[in-house]
């Protein structure tokens, strides 16, 4: 029964999310029943959709109980089982949360699933061949649902769902445009990740300013459009849409702390003739399995190089949290443990 | 050659629409070229998209030009025809414009259709049984798309978009709610045109307050959305939307007149997954027989007794069209003409 570090949600924000909210303490990992697996965490993930279950809303998901382990996908290693299924050293992918052990009912469907790190490095099944390359594949295949030559746009385009979307648009055959914060993350989406260009949203005082550089870059206007910031960036976006364009809205960061961010101009969905249309990839387990096999075939053959901002140390989780909230990270957000 | 009285539009609104942007002349109706047939209107229609062209827009349907006559759907009779399927005394519907006369390439497919005025008045063709009953049920069947029991609202009750859907979403056995201005429209509303309950939004003063109103008459909150105005109802019903709902935007009145009206919370999209999609009918010309046909029954048979309001001579038409922009009007806007 090894000492677990544990993360708790202590209080909700009011307003701004801060490391107060949080709380460490450390437990004792508890004997294993029959059917469960203790597993060891080597990374947590840390993504935006965290910062919504901090808020008591009745209407949304679920929200994070206080006083509790706060909620978040894990990969890690079986250390004990009680479980015919799982072996000490299968590598699991899970939702562990923030703490460095978990005990885990193995036999409850998608609670854990082994991965094949061969080819795939554990890390990427929490981000590029995790939840964040699915989010990403639903949003351009089920929503945007492109023809080959389409210009689809991404907003957050380094972190781990745009750069997914970058390489699931291309390909498609698309034209795949960018909006990212900063010009080290507007080079390396371009250089790196192979998107066709980039914006710094950062150089752009208003929506009108950010619109005329999108159609520079995009000079058949957008087709598809993937939000992952709401604000500034979506009234730009709407702006340049195509008609009969297609928006798959998956996040609304800039939303999260507290105030809602008013959409400028909503009439430009009729004069376009816009579907928009919200999802939370957890809703369609039905197309992991798919869209899974494709991510993994990017990663695996270098198509999709995925990069990772990694915390050291569960204690350091928090800190990292609010950064990734503001944008601080440079691809996906991990913390490592061990 | 008859003298035909005709509106133009003479100049483009700053901000808000006045009569002041149209002029009334009058010019000889031309000899007719085979082919041709010369229409008298008994009805002009007048329609919120109207609002629309009148701007200079380029990303918008098609902007009506300086000095022709305004766009126009009319139901009027043949007096004389140089085209073999039409003869003096048929009744037809077609896009006359705002005159009294029109002169008409018969052999333009949708130029001019035959109507049967048996058991539908022929003004009915410009409202429950034409353009605006098939967007109502586009907007319900295509984007709604209502199971039995579910809850649907549309704004503009009363008029002949929302008389419509009330009166299709009941035969699909929905909860069917208005929103309309005023105690007279919503008892209208419900004693009349079948809705199971009407809200006058001119009791709320803000979008919390409407909310709460909404809130009583759909206990098991919204499934779908018919938007016609835009503004505090469109922010008070997302407030209301049940996960997955689906909200046809359809006009947006409000924002018309110059400034765009913003969205208040557009990160409801997200936390309610829902899908909001614009549309414009003419654009589905496809469903229009099979609308109509189903719209032609229920008036047939008395299960839609669409309400107008009828501005007298054709001098009338921009003072009633101020009104509808307004809301003024009570049911089907027209001006009568013979």
């Amino acid at each position: 029964m090894p000492a677990n570090q544990q993360i708790l949600l202590d209080n909700r924000p009011q307003g701004e999310a801060t490391v107060a909210n949080f709380k460490l303490v450390t437990s004792q990992t508890p004997a294993l029943a029959d059917g469960q697996v203790l597993v060891r965490h080597h990374f947590l993930s840390l993504d935006p959709y965290m910062r919504g279950r901090m808020n008591d809303s009745k209407s949304y998901a679920a929200s994070q109980p206080l006083g509790e382990v706060m909620i978040g996908g894990t990969v890690g290693e079986v250390v004990e089982s009680k479980h015919p299924k799982f072996q000490p050293g299968d590598k699991v992918v899970g939702m562990g949360g923030w703490q460095e052990y978990s005990v885990v009912d193995a036999g409850q469907p998608g609670a854990l699933r082994k991965v094949d790190t061969t080819h795939v490095p554990l890390s990427h099944y929490l981000g590029a061949v995790g939840m964040p390359g699915v989010t990403a594949w639903y949003g351009l295949v089920k929503i945007i649902n492109p023809k080959a030559g389409d210009t689809v746009v991404v907003s957050a385009a380094t972190g781990a769902v745009g750069s997914a979307f970058g390489a699931l648009a291309k390909a498609r055959g698309c034209r795949a445009v960018g909006i990212a914060g900063g010009p080290d993350k507007c080079k390396y989406a371009v250089e790196e990740l192979g998107f066709d260009a980039c914006i710094d949203y950062k150089q752009h005082k208003d929506a009108y300013s950010l619109a005329k550089a999108l159609k520079d870059v995009c000079p058949k206007g957008i087709d598809g459009y993937f939000e992952n910031v709401g604000g500034m960036v979506l009234d730009a976006v709407l702006l340049r849409m195509n008609a009969f364009g297609r928006i798959a809205v998956c996040g609304m960061i800039a939303g999260y702390d507290g105030q809602p961010l008013p959409l400028a101009n909503p009439a430009l969905i009729l004069v376009n003739r816009l579907k928009v249309e919200g999802f939370i990839v957890s809703e369609h387990m039905e197309v992991w399995p798919e869209a899974l096999t494709e991510l993994g075939t990017l990663v695996g053959t270098g198509k999709l190089r995925p990069r990772e901002t990694v915390a050291q140390g569960l204690a350091a989780a928090p800190e990292a949290f609010m950064g990734l909230l503001k944008g601080k990270n440079f691809g996906k957000q991990l913390v490592k443990l061990i």
